[in-house]
């Protein structure tokens, strides 16, 4: 397997994470994502990683990434579907992965995108009535 | 790598294969897929191949045999994301995959469930304006 697969929703992207990491696949991804991006002006990425029962700090470091870089392209990133055990061993590494959000499963993900959207539309509409 | 993750999408349910079939993993994702559909009543199941680089023959039984336990849960399926070379493949093995709806990406296959749906809601009216 070269690729992980990256869907388009609408206006975000869904990855689901079934496969251990590796380096490549991992530099793989990372470019692929952003340029999809990029492609369709996404507002918001969903990682699901419910299939995961590991989760290393170079999986953490990479999930990490993926959301700064997103967030420098105008993106949210929201991680779904962590297990419970998954939870435990990242905060035992010391990773509280800041700078992403989670939610319990894809749909409340997607739903937290929304709000995030709504939001950011409203500010707008507010910025522009002071004009 | 035990099971391969279904999502909950609303009314339906997103299947995402990207590791290599073998027996017990096809086995297992018929058991939780039938299983989420009666949980869920799911009218519908997308399963994204695009990152399948090759499809043989046990893989085209699989997803045939999805198809027709999904249609007797009452669920339509439509198959996204099929490579050019894997449609080659599938049509030289002789196998067209009966029953099985196909779209080029998950966006158009969700489109297509609506659509289905949106026919059966009608389809029902009609019979009862009738009674």
């Amino acid at each position: 397997m070269d690729r992980i697969p990256i869907l388009k929703m609408g206006d975000f992207l869904l990855v689901t994470i079934q496969v251990d990491m590796h380096d490549e696949l991992a530099l793989s991804l990372q470019e692929d994502l952003t340029a999809r991006i990029a492609r369709h002006a996404s507002r918001g990425v969903l990682i699901d990683i419910s299939s995961l029962e590991i989760v290393d700090s170079f999986i953490g470091r990479m999930l990490a990434n993926i959301a700064a870089m997103s967030r420098v392209l105008d993106a949210q990133t929201v991680l779904t579907g962590m297990q419970p055990a998954v939870a435990i061993t990242l905060v035992e590494l010391g990773m509280s992965l800041p700078g992403i959000r989670t939610a319990l499963n894809v749909e409340r993900g997607m739903e937290l995108l929304q709000e995030f959207m709504h939001r950011d539309t409203e500010s707008e509409d507010n910025n522009g009535s002071e004009e």
